[in-house]
């Protein structure tokens, strides 16, 4: 039977969604006769009918190669509620009979939600709502249970172990630290994966409380065998034992100016003054989000789009699209965002990590 | 218990080889007290002393970011046989016994083979003949049963879909057909998962015969539909239904000069007369085999090294290190290498593939 | 004054093309408050007005990163004389007036013709006939006169540098001849200077005749010396001392297929036989026109578009832009275009090559 | 006659050094029969005879893909002073008398000084004392008279420039001002031409000062003009109109921790502030030292070190190579040293940089 679906990503951009949107397109048109939807800016494109709009053949071409989303994203999170200017006040209402108005009257008749652990749980919430919904899982931070790996996530890592590469070769030239700013708010694996992949000394994660002075004691023992430079990896999220949290890098609308840099400059300031050596700080920052997807972020975002299409076909709703070794196969969303899949600090990961001579926090 | 144990890279070689040996010596001498023992050339080694030499910290240092193998490699086959020239006739030898002898001798107490099927065959040999053996897993093919993936692969893949993005944006600038020749005698991984990636309109694969007035249609229905040009990407080993194999680029040593060109230029030539239109090659060759191996691959080949050592440890003889999902694994060499791990024609990659719009020969 | 002027694209495509695009449209709409004519498809959209449509910022929004022009081009040369079919016999028409005509009723002031040699010998054509033409230089092969460098080369050359890189990596674990075949059918710059830089053991160019047996005998050496491999760069233009040219990669429409493969094959094949190794091919082909233009290439490009804009201001036509050292400056076109700018056998280049121990051709 | 030289690499690393390391090792012993001598550490090596050795062909066997140099390099400065410690005080020492005698004793008939204007100076203080120098110009700052252009450079550019690149495919997914913050304390190519190449929306220099209000106009123009996101370029050494400047990313040993961030976290506070909008920081910091030298830089490293042999052939002491155009040529140090190459605020660059609708400071 002909449907016509929506389509939407939601959350921080990741390379990869490109890939869905176009498996979701050239399915649907070229295989099952269906229409496609496009709803733009997350979430919040089921608020303004003029973010909504038709997808075909031409609005897909050339995008496979390209990062972020052509349909835009939001990180605002739910559409059911929205802030309204009334006397003067701010109020905020329930507006989620409008989004499910919507829905019907652009004759959608289920929707791929693209996105995180938060916009999946959005996604449920439109589902108790009575709009059919699957979910395609993203999140750059490989944070999501139920599924070995999303796509974005190894396009990150590329860009994190290039970066060590290249430190590597100014470091070996100089008597220097070299510390490295990667995302990783609530989950270490960046840091732990291209930490081990570009050959890090020491890797800092949330999941694995550091102590300043032990980080010290093992770059003064490499400088003491003759090695002339550590090269650190830190998550956004790493923090010492005891201690505060770092702040971030960059600033959001609001936040004051008074305190600037993040854990990177944080850890390189601490190290720079105990072992009195010279050390530079690198943050990758949104490096990390962007560029053209790898080839294995690009082909399985395009089989998780094709999947999409598959689960609405069997009118498997509130069903996610996920890889359990080389098969692509579905869950329940709900398990799926349950909790963050965590750096196990005693798994096999990073007792690897380990048996290669790396520092992992601790 | 101290060990001593050797390592050999078998087979054409592949991104990530030198990650393994870099975590075999890494996690033995910093957290075993082993002693490592590199063969240099594969099991040609085994055969000439000279080639078999103590493997340190400071040779494994800086080469993760390094493609092939600081031991080097062989494609010969069997150490267990030698041709011997006897009053002016060449005669096969056996020596086994020789290659027993040197690994006795040098004290070696087990060996880590790093190859492909070919080299874990031989790796069972040496089992028989007393010799304790672990094996690692590697096929820039991806042709290897019982693992999900190995290392080389997904570097081989960058390359594959990285020349595919430029020939798009060559192709869309004139009127043409592009044909790309990867690698692929055996097995269609390559030549599948970057054309996916890569937005081919046409792959050819061993698994699935084409015929080249198929071929000639889908492109001439893309030109009606306005498109300028068409890309295919075909595997060595693709071949017309019916036909006979076109042979590869490049000569072996001893082969007639006569015919040149392999199947990429096959296919160009036959587009070029059937359809008049333009066709350029690429071979990429050996480009494939080369580079600095992804995030992907290295982590994969430190961690199989490490699991390596692992194995080693509990004398699991015979065991292959093995990646399921994200879990490091091991399984018997022997189940590994009962046959090759084909593309299967009716499978989820290649209905993927087809639903993106590809065509897939046939 | 108000100006409408056209912009076209001519030859082969380039990366930098776009940049030169981009940088005529926004000089032109945000700074001079002039129109910006598209002519697609080189010098054909000016026999046909569908191809000629107004440019805005929104079409050369995002297209600096991007390979091939958004304006198409052929290689079919001389818009002023079309093939007619009339009564079953083919006839040649001058319709010279029809395209002056056409340029007249677009309202177009001036033309940027950006294009190599052929494309700029024509722009001369277009200003006897009345329509002032400004040139840019656009040439992969850097085989035009007055003008240091044009973009494109410079991004030609990474590709190709990359693959010898690449190509390094794979050999050193083999004992083989490595040959790959870049593009130079009339000059032999892009052999030459990425055989510098990716160290190439052999650089064969159509300046410098080769022979087989020499060749072989450099290779021999290195092999007595311990060298496992070797590397040769050879432009599809080389030939042998007092031989016949060797006929490119891919097929023209119409051209019999008896004789595939191109110069990278025949010399493989020869070294093959003569020597008794192992040889492989890579054959590089359009990824030297492809992928995103490096920062030289984006750089040149729109500093070349700002260029031709001023030359039109100072209605300087007939002149090109060109670089000299690190300034932009401009040249009658009919200099430039005199003689094809080819490596000098005993410049400074050749000579540099030589010292670093590289054979270049003889 | 037969000479024996020496090399030293001094200043900040910068990729293409090994490119000249190289091709002095080459072009003196395989065509001119000479004796290399590496100088380890920068001038520091001339105080400590464990820091000379003789370099072979074996010791530059594979080094051109690499960055950093084989050398070592250091920032210290002269070598004709000492700091001793005598009597818990610590005294300046005079032991240009030591330098001149460990060259003496090592045979070394001239120095090759691979360095930025700091470094050359030096060498002119060696040429004083009666030691022959050339000198071969090194800075990835391009802020160096009477060249070109020199090594390292290009590799800068192509890492900021892909950085860019990157951004922009995450920032046009969300409404933000992305900052990322590069090299150029005293000069800002960097910023400039990776802005202009990267399509940077706005470019900070400390050629010309800016103002933190006008830069927010900009912004804010762009955004009413429907433009979702701007992205900044700023070269570590920019500065505000009037204002002082912001200290450097990182910290050198001793320097209190109490101010942490540089002008890119400057300059994204403020505009957060300024117009309560997201700011996300990049800090390329030492990326832009290290990776694989372009081809450009290897090509132009390579040639400097063949000049540099025949400026020593001709004892041209004191004599530097440079690039003019496409050809090297050589100049009196003293004459590239008299003063830093700076970007011209009206200079064509900046001009191409405005109309192309970049803001550039001010």
């Amino acid at each position: 039977m002909a449907k016509t679906i929506g389509i939407l990503t939601g959350g921080g951009d990741c390379p990869g969604l490109n890939a869905v949107i176009r498996g979701v397109v050239k399915g649907a048109l070229l295989h099952r006769n269906w229409q496609v939807i496009g709803i733009e800016d997350g979430f919040d494109g089921l608020l303004d009918e003029t973010k909504i709009r038709p997808l075909g053949l031409d609005d897909v071409r050339g995008i496979l190669p390209r990062g972020g989303t052509i349909l835009g994203t939001t990180n605002k999170g739910t559409p059911f509620s929205r802030v309204i200017e009334k006397d003067g006040k701010k109020e905020i209402v329930d507006v989620s009979d409008e989004v499910v108005r919507t829905v019907r009257k652009k004759g959608i008749d289920a929707i791929v939600v693209v996105g995180g652990e938060g916009s999946l749980a959005i996604a449920l919430q439109l589902m108790q709502k009575g709009i059919p919904v699957v979910g395609v899982p993203k999140t750059i931070d490989n944070d999501l249970m139920e599924t070995d790996v999303t796509f974005g996530y190894n396009t990150a890592l590329e860009t994190a172990t290039d970066a060590l590469d290249k430190l590597h070769s100014t470091a070996e030239s100089h008597h220097r630290v070299m510390v490295m700013e990667v995302m990783g708010r609530y989950a270490g694996w960046i840091a732990l994966e291209s930490g081990i992949s570009g050959g890090a000394d020491v890797i800092l994660i949330l999941e694995i409380p550091f102590t300043i002075v032990k980080i010290c004691q093992a770059i003064d023992q490499r400088r003491r065998r003759g090695s002339r430079f550590s090269i650190l990896v830190a998550a956004e999220g790493a923090f010492p034992s005891g201690g505060d949290r770092v702040v971030k890098s960059g600033a959001s609308a609001g936040q004051p100016v008074e305190r600037l840099g993040g854990i990177g400059d944080y850890v390189a300031a601490r190290i720079a003054t105990c072992l009195d050596m010279d050390t530079r700080v690198t943050v990758l920052g949104h490096l990390q989000r962007g560029g053209s997807p790898s080839t294995f972020d690009r082909c399985l975002g395009s089989r998780f789009g094709i999947k999409a299409l598959e689960l609405i076909e069997a009118e498997a709703y509130g069903q996610m699209a996920c890889l359990r070794g080389t098969k692509i196969r579905s869950v329940p969303i709900e398990q799926a965002i349950r909790e963050l899949k965590l750096v196990n600090p005693h798994g096999e990961m990073v007792r690897a990590a380990e048996e290669l001579g790396i520092m992992v926090g601790r």
